[in-house]
């Protein structure tokens, strides 16, 4: 099988490292592409197992844009090989909107497509349907597993309960780790804590948050989750004929700081606003409940919200989470009251790439 | 694709039913044979969709004894279609052990084996090794996803993180929805609760224990589990040459009681014990600690036991389960001090069946 690996970031770089240590007998995957940023490498003999990082840095590569590539010399390459009745398989770990957009052209040509990028999947309507109908006319496959909770098992679960003729009424769950962070050390069930300004700095300070943390507080990431999941329901597809499934997305970044260019300077302004989520807490907190930044998928109402919910302190989302975890419930039919729970890590290098790698072990 | 299920009690009849509740277009699936324990069916041209059941009653069908048709006329028709290119399925639904054993056979000949029947992967380890020779001799696959946690995707999540390189180190959880049930009900938080010999009764008349509640209390059922996940461990298998992976296991019955030989006359004598784990109920909690039936698979001490532990009301075998949960919790280096968690029915005949259909729809 031929791997051409898109991408060569934290995600890309771990990828290619966990590909290379399986173990080699077992091993059929051949990387004959990798492209950075800056350049690409194509080498059908495949790569040399060590120092593949050295080697690709120091070697004489096109330094063509990958889009111009993939559309010409890589493209054309991929589909030589398919031709030959080799299994190609075109691995995109960047978050480039412009490589997601030639999905369809590769699957229709039988490249199997895997990915971690969100864009294809939660952007406009007509690409995610031009990448459903280039699979099915081919044969080519698509899977985005660490999409939605990194390595953890999110999608093929629901693939699983829906495929197999379950009915799932409701998906509720902490999406982002960022979010997960922040909340599960500002709110929680005693009465004193940090100031929510001083709780963001420090995640931004662990690199749990972008470099601009408004690109994590404005819930956009958790909205993007939402829509993958939600175009897997039967039940909701009525939704779509705007082009997207709307998620109703409660942003936490201050509309007075909607507009600060840097991250720098948001992190900077953002403690004149930690009056507002004092309050919030002091609420949730004589209630008896803690607040949780959650995706909410209800089939039932069909309403699908990324927002700030307050949860009893007894909840799952109280007791049961800490550090950056990811925690998703589905509630089925077939499982009743009691929903099917799945929690972990949903972010960092090493779970994204073995999500990733995951995906590819699907064709051994 | 063809599939002969074998075994039409809760589990295959559900099993059958979900598979030809498929959507039509997307069902590539052709049932040919259905075994119950007391006749078989045999229809190459398929089955018609609707009131198969009844079709199977009142047909006059073959009534040899499953394993000698498998070892006739179903091998050979299975053997059959293998050769003329088909891809054949066999779906055992049963608990035997006799038809366990066939499994090596059928995967030499390229029939692919999909089980929720935990004994040849818990039993002798000369079977076992059988099945992973057949399997690779041939290519014919066999999954068995439903033997531990039933639906729960609890086995592909431990072969993703084995084969993707991840380091398991631990693996802890609450394995049998029986146990769960009953200790969940016993042993809670507050002082008082109900007797141990009540609710064991009342799970037996929820149905949630076998028929003779020995054997849920004796820890078989968790000890098998355990050692179904530990055999993909790699850091485990020098523990196998034994043949058995050996499981520490505290069994619950007491051992006046061991060969009492109905389950009437088991609860009737079982008030008798209740002072025992009366006693252990107040010692946990004035460690302000529960009781768990658990199972635990430490890699680094290569220690494997079913046992009952005491867990801190903190802890999410106290705080988060409920009814019959199923939860398991993977240790691992790549998910570091916060392990990824499944939790769910673990029992049923709805979810198994759907973890094994979730097998079979591998092979789309």
């Amino acid at each position: 099988m031929y791997v051409a690996v898109v991408g060569k970031g934290l995600v890309g770089a771990e990828f290619v490292d966990q590909l290379l240590s399986l173990p080699v007998p077992s091993n059929p995957f051949n990387i004959f592409s990798i492209s950075s940023s800056k350049k690409t490498w194509i080498r059908p003999q495949g790569l040399v197992h060590t120092e593949w990082k050295k080697a690709f840095e120091s070697s004489a590569s096109d330094a063509s844009d990958t889009v111009t590539l993939l559309k010409s010399t890589l493209g054309t390459e991929m589909e030589t090989l398919v031709k030959a009745g080799h299994k190609v398989v075109l691995v995109d770990n960047t978050s480039s909107d412009t490589i997601a957009q030639l999905y369809p052209r590769f699957l229709s040509a039988g490249v199997n497509v895997i990915t971690p990028n969100k864009k294809a999947f939660s952007s406009d309507l007509t690409l995610y349907e031009e990448i459903l109908t280039a699979g099915m006319s081919s044969g080519a496959k698509f899977y985005n597993e660490s999409t939605v909770g990194a390595g953890l098992p999110v999608i093929s679960t629901l693939k699983d309960l829906v495929t197999t003729g379950d009915n799932v009424s409701k998906i509720e769950g902490v999406f982002s780790g960022t979010m997960s962070y922040i909340f599960n050390n500002f709110s929680t069930s005693s009465r004193n804590g940090p100031t929510f300004s001083s709780v963001v700095t420090k995640a931004r300070e662990l690199g749990y948050t972008e470099p601009h943390p408004a690109d994590d507080l404005n819930g956009a990431d958790v909205a993007r989750k939402l829509t993958i999941l939600s175009r897997f329901i039967p039940e909701l597809l009525p939704l779509l004929p705007q082009g997207y499934i709307s998620v109703d997305t409660k942003s936490l970044v201050p509309p007075a700081l909607k507009n600060i260019a840097t991250g720098d300077e948001f992190i900077q302004a953002l403690p004149t606003f930690d009056d507002a989520m004092e309050r919030l807490r002091t609420e949730a907190l004589q209630e008896g409940k803690v607040l949780r930044y959650v995706g909410v998928i209800d089939v039932a109402t069909q309403t699908i919200k990324a927002s700030l919910e307050k949860y009893d302190v007894n909840h799952a989302f109280a007791t049961s989470l800490g550090g950056s975890d990811n925690i998703i419930m589905f509630h089925t039919n077939r499982y009743g009251e009691r929903p099917l729970i799945i929690q972990g890590a949903g972010a960092g290098a090493a779970v994204t790439a073995m999500g990733v790698l995951s995906d590819l072990l699907r064709f051994t």
